[in-house]
C-alpha cells in the first residue's frame, strides 16, 4: 500500500495521474513532454510593482497567507476571524494559524499549490502540521532573505516567458517599461470595469474622473487607454461585469441611453443596457487593436458586506451565480463573432454552462474561444470534468490552453504544473481508449499547455 | 470474469468498491476502518411511536414497499397502479407484484439497500425473483414474529447511538421521553415550516391551532416549542421552504408585514418575503439555544395533485426545481453567517449548486456547513459526484459528513453503509492519486462517517 | 504503450471500453451480446426521398461534409467562411480542407462516427490528413459509383430494421409508401411545430395553408395528419417547441385564446399558452392514436440570424439553453401521465435536469420515458455521464434506449455503435463494482440496444 510520503521535502512524482498502471505510463510519458515548457501567463493579479520594486517577500505569511484569499477564506470558514488574518496581524501568529489548521485545505486544489510551493520553492518538510510552526517560519523566512527568492529572480526560476497583470483605466505603465527594459516580459491588461459598467457603484466617479461627458467620450477614452496597453506589449483586455449581457444598439440610440442614466433619468435596466452595449464597444475596439477580449462574468463579488465594509474588498466572499451565455451573447456574437480579427475568450465558473452552451457557441462561432476552467474550478477533478464536458463537442481547437489567475505570485508554476498533469491525464485515457493516438495526444497536451495561448493570445506575434 | 453472487444470502463484500485493484484494496482498508462505528441518525422521518410502542413489523409488504415512496414510485412508474400498493391493499399481492418487478430496480440505490437489508437482516436469497414471491414473503415475516425483529431489537442491532425523528409544532414528546427512559436515545427535531411558511395552504390555519396572532407571538411560540425540543435532547430543527429566500427586516416591518397578510391585504410577494424573513428569524433562535439549523429547500412536493387528492401525501411525486443559493441566503448569512455560534446546514437536490455555490459559500461563511448528498442523491456515483464537486474548493471540514433522511427504518444501517463504502472509495483514489496519505485519508473517513455529524450536530456534547 | 493505428484500415476493437483489463473484459463480452443486432431508428432527419430516389450519393464531400452541419460548424469554427462550405463549392476544395483541418476534430463524437465510417464502409485509412485528400477523395468517390454504396444498398448492409423520418404537416408520404412496397421499413414522423408553435414567425402562414381557421379546427387537422401517417406505419410525433410549456385548458378557454391572437389582439404570453396548450392536445390525441409523443425542447435554432439570412437554416448555430421541466410539464402530465396508453418521451441537451428532474420524475409518472442523450450528448463521456445520473434514482426501466438523431445516413450505424460500446462499458463497470450481475448487465445492454426502444416506440406491435 503506497502512502504519500510524511516527513518529506519532495512530492510524489506520479501525483494526480490516473491510478490504472498502464494509463499512468501513458500519463508520465505525456506530461514529460510538456513539464518543461515555458509558462505563458496571460492573465493574472499579480502587481508590475512587486517585480519592479523586488525587494524581498515581507515574511512567510505575508506570502503564503496574507494575500490570497483563496487561503483566508477556508482558515476563516472554519472559524478564524478575519482580523486575525490581516496584514496587520503578527506573521508569526497568523502562521501558527495556518500550520494548526494546514488539516481543513486536505482535498482542495490550494494544498495542492501550496505543497508544490512549499517543498520545491523552500524545502519545508509535509505535511505542514508535521514540524514546529516557527521552525517552518524560519526556514521560509531564512530563504526571502535570499537574493535567489526576490521576485524577480523568482521569474526568471519559474520559466515565465510573459505575464500580464490587471490594470484599471488612467494606470501609470512605468513599472512594466522598468521591467521590459530589464528584460523581464510584463504587459498590461486593461480592465475597464468601472467606466464600462453603470451597475456598479463608482460608475458617475470613474467618468468624471476620466472626464467623460458622453458615450462617444467613453468609447474614445476607451480607445486610447487600449492603445496605450497596446504600445506595452498588452495582449488582452479582461471584462469582469456580473452579468454576459450585450446589445448592438446604434451610436445615436447609446448615447442617448448615456445621457439620460447621466441625468439620473434612467432605472437599472438602462444601466444594465448600456453596460451590455459597452461590451460589444469593446469587441469592436478589439477588431481596430487586436486585443484578445476576455470576459470573466457570473460572480457575486464581496458578497459579505459587513465584512467587507470594515476590512475592504477581496476577502474570498465571491460566489458564482448560475449562468447562461446563449441569449445574452447574441448581441455581440452577432455583431462581429464570425470577424476572423476577433478573439473573444468567455470564463465561467458555472460548470453547467460548459457542456451546454460554451462548447456548442466555441465550436461554431469563429471569434468565441472557451477559456480554461477558471477559480473554483482551477483543480484536477474541476478540469478532467471540463475536458469531459467540452470535447465531444468542441474538440480542443476552440479552448485557450491553460490560463492561470492568480495575485499569489509563487503559485502560478504549481498551477500550470497542476493543469499539465490534468491534460496528461486526460489524454492518456483519451489514448487508452483508442479516441487519440500517442502522437495526437502530444500535439495536443503541447498546444494546450504552451502553444494554444501564446497562439490564442498571439504571444511574441505582435509589433 | 467475476459475476456477482446469484441464488446467494450474502453480497460482495468488495461492491462499490473501485475497479482497480491496488485502489480496491486502500477502498478495503479505509472501509474497515469506518464499518464498524456507530451510527449517528441526526435527521429521518421514522416516528418515535414505532419505537415506543415497539410492536412487530406488520408484515414484509408494509416493511419494505407500502411506506417507502422510493419504492412505490418505481412501481407506479412502470405501471402499477397507486391503489394496488396502498396499506389497504393484500399484502401477498403486493409482495407478489414487488418481486415480480424486481428488476425495474436494477440501477438503483433503492436496490442496493434492499439487497442488503434483504440479505443481512433477514436471509433472503438474490435475486429477489429467484425465489417464489410468497416463499420470501413467509420467510421475511417469519422473522417479524421473532422478538429480535421488533423495532427496539432492531435499534440496538443496527448500533444507533442516536435517532432524529421530525415533529411538527404542538407534537407530544411523550414516545421520545419514554424511549430515553429505556435507554434509547431518540430525539425530536422541530419542523416548523407550517409556521413558517406562509405559501402553505395550511399556512392561516396552523397559526390559529397555535393561537398566535402576530409576528412577535409567532417568534415566542417558536421559541418556546424549540425550547421543547431542546429539553428532550434535541440537536437540530429542520426548515422546508421550497426556495432558499432569505430576509432581514426589523421587528416593526416585520410585524407590519405579517399583519397585512393576516388582514389579506397581501400577494404572494408578501408571503414570501414573510416566509424569508422566519427563516433568519430561526437562525437568530438558534443562536440562542444551539439548535443546528437545518434547510431541505429546492423541491416541489406532491407535484400530482389528482393522485394527493386521492391518495394523499408523500407518493413520491416529489421533484427537484433549479435552486441558487447565493443571493437568496445573503440576508441570512449577513445577518449571522459570520457568528461562531450558528452551525446552518444547507442540503440540495440541485448538483449544480455543489460546485458552483454551496462549496464556495461553505468556505468562506463559518456558520454554513453542506449537507451530504440528499434524496435522490444519497447514491454512489451521485456522492462520488459530490465530493469531487466540493473538496477542490471547499475540502472536508465544512461538509456534515454523512446523514441519512429516511422513513425506511431498516434501511439505515444500509444507508450508511454505502456512504462509508462510497467515501472510503473515494478517498481510496485521493491516496492512489498522492493526493492525501493514507492516514489523512483514515481521518477523513472517520470524521465523515462518525466524528463530523457528531461535532457539527453536536451529539453528545449537550446538557 | 498502445498506440492507435496510424495509416490504418481498421480501427481498433477495444475503443472506448474501459481501461481496467477486468472490466476491459466484461466490456467485450457484453459488448459482443449486442454488436450484431438490427438497428431501430426511431426518430432521425434522413429524407425518405434519399432512399426512394436511390440514387448514388453526388460525391465525399456532399456526403460526409457539406449536409452534416456536426462537420461543417467545427471548420467553421476554425475560420473556415461558410460560403465555402456550401453545396455550391467545390466538392475537390471542400474535401481539401476538411482533410487539412481533421485535426480539430480531435476529442469529438463527430469524428468517433466518422472514422468508422470511412474505415468499415470505404477503406480510407487514418489519420484522414495521412494521404493526400485528392487519394481518399477519389477512393470515395468511386466506391460511391457502385451499386453497393447506394442508398437502399446501405440501408440493408447497416441492418436497419425501422428508419423513422421527420415531416411536416401536410407532406407527401409517396416516397415511403413505395419503399416499404420494396421491403425498406421507412415510416414518417409528423413534426407539427409550425402548427403548433405559435411562437414562430411562419405560423400564421402555415394555418392558412392547412385551412385551419379555429382551435377546433386545428386539433382536427392535427389528428387527420397525425391519422395520415399511422396509417404509413408511423410509430411517433415529434415536438420542437423552444420551451417545454405545457397548459391544460378548457376547449372553450383555448379557442378564445386562439381566436384572440388570430386576431392580432394578443401578446407574446398568449402565444407561449396556445403553444403550451398544443402539446396537452397533442397527448390526448397520442392516447386516440397511440403514437409515441416525443418532445426536443430547450434550443435556441439558427442563432446566427445575419448567416441565417444568408445561407438558411440548419448551420450548426444552434445552442442550447437552460431548461427546466417540472413545473412547466406539470399540466400535461397531471392531465395524462397516469394514463397507461400514453408515452411520453422527453429529450434534453441541458446535463442539469437528468438528475435534478427527469430522472425523478421518470420513475414516477408511468406515462414519462426519458429519451437517449441527444445532439451534443450523443458522445461517450456524455452518455456515461447520463447513465451515471439517471440509474441511481431511475433504474433502466423508464429509459428509451439509444436513440439516434442525425441527417447524416451514414452515421447510423457509427452512432449505434458507440451507443452500444458506452452501455456496456458502463455496465461492465456496474458488474465489477458489484451492482449487477453479469447476466443482468446482458439484459441490460440487449434492452438499451434494441429491446427498450422497440418496446417503448412499439416497434412492430402496430397494425
Amino acid at each position: 500500500v503506497t502512502t504519500q510520503a510524511t516527513q518529506s521535502d519532495r512530492l510524489h512524482p506520479d501525483r494526480l495521474f490516473p491510478v490504472d498502471p498502464h494509463v499512468r505510463d501513458l500519463a508520465r510519458e505525456l506530461y514529460r513532454h510538456v513539464a518543461g515548457l515555458p509558462l505563458v501567463s496571460v492573465h493574472g493579479h499579480v502587481e508590475a510593482e512587486l517585480l519592479a520594486a523586488d525587494r524581498p517577500f515581507r515574511d512567510p505569511s505575508d506570502l503564503f497567507v496574507v494575500k490570497d484569499h483563496y487561503v483566508t477564506r477556508v482558515l476563516h470558514s472554519i472559524g478564524i476571524p478575519l482580523d486575525q488574518l490581516r496584514p496587520e496581524a503578527d506573521p508569526r501568529g497568523v502562521w501558527r494559524l495556518f500550520c494548526e489548521h494546514w488539516h481543513a485545505f486536505r482535498g482542495t486544489s490550494t494544498r495542492i499549490w501550496l505543497e508544490d510551493e512549499l517543498t520545491s520553492l523552500f524545502g519545508v518538510p509535509l505535511p505542514l502540521d508535521a514540524i514546529p510552526a516557527d521552525t517552518s517560519y524560519d526556514l521560509i523566512a531564512g530563504r526571502l532573505r535570499e537574493d535567489a527568492y526576490r521576485p524577480r529572480a523568482l521569474f526568471g526560476r519559474f520559466g515565465l516567458e510573459l505575464l500580464s497583470t490587471t490594470d484599471a483605466p488612467g494606470s501609470s505603465y512605468a513599472p512594466h517599461e522598468a521591467l521590459r527594459d530589464a528584460g523581464l516580459n510584463v504587459v498590461p491588461t486593461l480592465r475597464p470595469d468601472r467606466l464600462t459598467d453603470p451597475m456598479r457603484p463608482d460608475w458617475e466617479e470613474a467618468l468624471d474622473a476620466a472626464g467623460v461627458t458622453s458615450y462617444a467620450g467613453l468609447v474614445a477614452y476607451l480607445r486610447d487607454e487600449r492603445q496605450r496597453t497596446v504600445a506595452q506589449g498588452a495582449v488582452a483586455t479582461d471584462h469582469g461585469h456580473t452579468w454576459p449581457d450585450t446589445e448592438d444598439l446604434g451610436e445615436g440610440e447609446a448615447g442617448r441611453l448615456f445621457d439620460r442614466i447621466r441625468r439620473e433619468r434612467a432605472g437599472p435596466e438602462d444601466r444594465r443596457r448600456l453596460g451590455a452595449q459597452l461590451l460589444t464597444a469593446n469587441a469592436l475596439l478589439a477588431l481596430e487593436d487586436g486585443l484578445v477580449m476576455q470576459l470573466h462574468s457570473g460572480v457575486q463579488r464581496d458578497h459579505d458586506r459587513p465584512s467587507a465594509a470594515r476590512f475592504g474588498p477581496d476577502l474570498g466572499a465571491d460566489f458564482p451565480l448560475p449562468v447562461t451565455f446563449v441569449r445574452p451573447l447574441r448581441a455581440l456574437l452577432e455583431r462581429c463573432g464570425n470577424e476572423p480579427g476577433l478573439r473573444f475568450v468567455v470564463f465561467t465558473v458555472d460548470e453547467t454552462s460548459y457542456s451546454r452552451e460554451l462548447a456548442p457557441m466555441a465550436s461554431y462561432w469563429p471569434a468565441l474561444y472557451l477559456g480554461a476552467p477558471w477559480w473554483f474550478l482551477d483543480a484536477p477533478d474541476s478540469m478532467a470534468r471540463h475536458f469531459s464536458a467540452v470535447a465531444e463537442s468542441a474538440g480542443y481547437a476552440k479552448l485557450t490552453g491553460f490560463v492561470d489567475d492568480t495575485r499569489a505570485f509563487c503559485s502560478i508554476p504549481s498551477r500550470h504544473d497542476v493543469a499539465r498533469r490534468t491534460i496528461a491525464s486526460h489524454l492518456a485515457t483519451s489514448v487508452a481508449e483508442h479516441r487519440l493516438s500517442l502522437d495526437e495526444a502530444r500535439a495536443v497536451a503541447e498546444a494546450y499547455a504552451y502553444g494554444q495561448p501564446r497562439a490564442v493570445y498571439g504571444v511574441g506575434s505582435r509589433r
